[in-house]
């Protein structure tokens, strides 16, 4: 069996150590549709847990799901200048339905401004009509050439909010408001601590006036753009006539956001906690978060140890865990440990007759903490009434070590473009320098590192005293800036 | 505004009623694209429900969710002969992607058999990887002509479950476990009891060996169908080498199943439980189960009542019910009745400066119970403790009213084809009779009345004494089958 190979190591071909963990864990496979995957249960069950969380985030701040059509005439698609030449090139065109050549070709939707705010147009009259805050979860088509499971296929999940307010204010703070759900989202959930700014001119969204990002830095030391949220200004209203009645009787366009994230995260978790053993799932989104494994020998004791393992599952269950008893028969104990293992499941249980005797139950941690040993016996009430502090411990501790290893690779304070590349090519990270705001200097950097301005940081991820000069040695700095190389 | 006009009734043209409906309560509206529609949040919410509960019932019958590609290459869905002749006329074409003619164009899934089948025959090689049992959430598309609202559209959302098992006698258990599930979750949920039963050749899915179908009567004494599950056999598994080798040695093709359920449900709902005022909402569906309305006037209690009523509504959400305070500023009272009840919500409850001197809220049902008045005055503490099992009582004669409408509109033991026209053509329903099993008489009363086999009933809705003929005068009859004009 190919499982039975050594998985590749991080540090030997990082690119190859991903797709083996994905494929192996289980998480996806290649499909016989070029550039589009196929999600299996393990990786589909993590990508629940994601939604079933932000949904919730995205409710309780007044957000209600609905659901727009997947084909965009493509008419809708032409008509904001910088939308179609984002998008033209990367999409899909259904030009034949129901055994006849269509008058109007439609697009499958690579992202949704177009259809929705034509419906909004629709739906508004006047103010009292808004805001309208909307979220839509489906599927998205972008032909991309380059393809990498999770993080950039031709098809993909994700979710894409939609708003319209009467006031600008209003709709920049609700970018914010969910460019923060997002941050926060990352920090405890996934344990992926992002960098929050701004994009530069040339990297936002096409159709916006500013897109927001979140980043957040890979143990390859390449930075993952892992959700973004656009303010779009009245660009959409004015093409698809989204105008309302204002307060003082004026006609005024409304004013857009929107906003998303996609199974790409899967694939920032992968790379955010996998090890050279496999994956790591935290705890928050583990489909399971203990296994239990019954050692049973071909003996009179294998019955009563099914039943105990079932028995302690359930006690699990009630204190909220989610648990599953691994009973298979035509496997051994070992194999099953080695499959959980690269499936990345937190808690392991070992129940054997010995345990039973001894009241006790052997846990083995996914990750094995700062000097202490893998297994551990512990007694089984205990193991019970621990589990669910053990496993919010197992949390804070990816977290931490991911919130660690991303500092230990940011690099502030950079001043020269020669400093940078002697950073960018050795070893790299996050590096932080002033610019002074010129897209001939991002191109330039660029093609000299290979690392591109990742976003203009938010406040709290503003170095305390950035150079105060450009990196391009041209001129005064007129803000500080985040480089990476990025997926 | 077009909502002020009055709703056409059910007597005076159902159709009309139905889209007026859908239209009104602003479950879904018309989209710029030919046959598709959006659903907006309060049909989504009622989706949402659906989807939570079914979700849970195939996860407690072991089944898992996971996601395969929307594009399908064109020579997978032409394997399976059926299949094609089946899907063929309806599959809308991507010919174009990334700027370019593609060499093979890809069909949108118009259901995911042959992608499915072509991954299981990649994982499968053994008896000890069976059974597989997986179920995606999707989005899928048919090119229809005539499109109605949830009820027929070119793209909709479904779930469709996909499962390979090593004999026959297996798969058809999981082709009755979920089609029992289909009737429950019609029951009990939805309050709509469906008739269940085999499908006739003419009638069966493309590419299936027999087809299992929930057919529930609608109030215009229409049936619907409304969910089908089917045993696939080997049909595909031979086209796509979905081939394990068993306990004994032997290589095998294994059994599959499929089965589904879709957005059109909610059509069925609304159909089933709709009056003259617009929408019901079930009680278990509802995204909201009672909505509270301050009856606030321009004076100095307004504060005070808006306060009681958001303690009230967190009283109530403490009870586990959904609730709202609609505390919209610039809208009457009446005008807010108006709406929830064309949105079909449960329970209207009024709280105004009154009813808080005497510690009551006035509480509206949307459905008036037999001998009893609209609204009720409740003592406060009464209101909230009664609250989750006047919900339950609703749903209960909800359901019970549907159960009632459609024995009364079961028309069992018709011997002749002249009974049949005649109950056909006065009011219609679901109509039992004889059949020998021919084709040629299937056409022959179809284009006679306009009526279907919706079904060969299984065991439970047999009538004890089915007539020994068949109902076309022809031949002895070999089952018993109900006929209706159907959707």
């Amino acid at each position: 069996m190919a499982d039975e190979k050594k998985l590749t190591s991080r540090s030997e071909d990082f690119s190859s150590w991903y797709n083996e963990v994905v494929l192996r864990a289980e998480l996806a496979d290649y499909s016989p549709v070029r550039g589009s995957m196929v999600i299996r249960p393990w990786g589909y069950g993590i990508w629940e847990n994601m939604q079933r969380t932000l949904d919730e985030m995205f409710k309780e701040t007044g957000h209600e799901n609905a659901y727009f059509p997947l084909l965009i005439p493509m008419s809708f698609i032409e008509r904001e200048k910088a939308h179609v030449e984002g998008f033209a090139p990367e999409l899909a065109v259904v030009t034949q339905a129901g055994g006849k050549e269509l008058e109007e070709p439609f697009a499958i939707r690579p992202t949704s401004e177009t259809i929705i705010y034509s419906m909004y147009a629709k739906w508004v009259q006047s103010y009292r009509d808004l805001p309208i805050l909307m979220n839509q979860w489906a599927n998205v088509m972008r032909w991309e050439l380059r393809t990498r499971l999770f993080l950039r296929t031709s098809e993909f999940l994700w979710q894409e909010g939609h708003t319209a307010h009467a006031t600008p204010e209003e709709a920049e703070e609700e970018t914010l408001l969910i460019l923060g759900i997002y941050r926060r989202f990352m920090e405890e959930w996934i344990g992926m601590p992002p960098v929050t700014g701004l994009k530069s001119e040339s990297e936002k969204f096409a159709g916006a006036v500013r897109s927001y990002s979140c980043e957040a830095l890979m143990q390859d030391n390449k930075a993952l753009q892992a959700g973004t949220s656009h303010f779009l200004g009245q660009n959409f209203a004015r093409q698809f006539d989204l105008k309302f009645q204002s307060e003082a009787g004026a006609e005024e366009y409304a004013w857009n956001t929107s906003w998303g994230v996609s199974t790409r995260l899967v694939g920032g978790m992968v790379m955010t906690h996998g090890d050279d053993a496999g994956l790591v799932v935290p705890p928050r989104l583990a489909p399971v978060q203990a296994v239990i494994v019954p050692i049973t020998r071909g003996d009179d004791t294998a019955a009563a140890v099914l039943e105990k393992s079932h028995q302690f599952a359930a006690r699990l269950k009630d204190q909220g865990v989610r648990v599953k008893v691994d009973a298979r028969e035509n496997l051994s104990p070992g194999a099953k440990f080695y499959e959980w293992e690269r499936k990345g499941v937190p808690f392991r249980v070992e129940i054997g007759p010995k345990d039973m005797e001894k009241g006790q139950v052997a846990l083995a941690r996914r990750i094995v903490p700062e000097g202490a040993g893998r297994k551990e016996f512990v007694a089984e009430d205990q193991a019970v009434s621990e589990m669910p502090s053990r496993l919010e411990s197992f949390q804070t501790e990816l977290r931490e070590a991911a919130w660690k290893r991303r500092e230990e690779n940011s690099h502030r304070g950079v001043k020269t473009l020669d400093e940078m590349v002697e950073i960018i090519e050795n070893g790299g990270g996050m590096v932080y320098t002033g610019w002074n705001g010129d897209p001939a200097v991002e191109e330039m950097v660029k093609e000299r590192t290979k690392a591109t301005i990742r976003c203009i940081p938010t406040e709290e991820f503003r170095s305390g005293s950035a150079p105060d000069r450009c990196v391009s040695g041209e001129g005064a700095s007129t803000m500080e800036v985040a480089w990476a190389r990025a997926y």
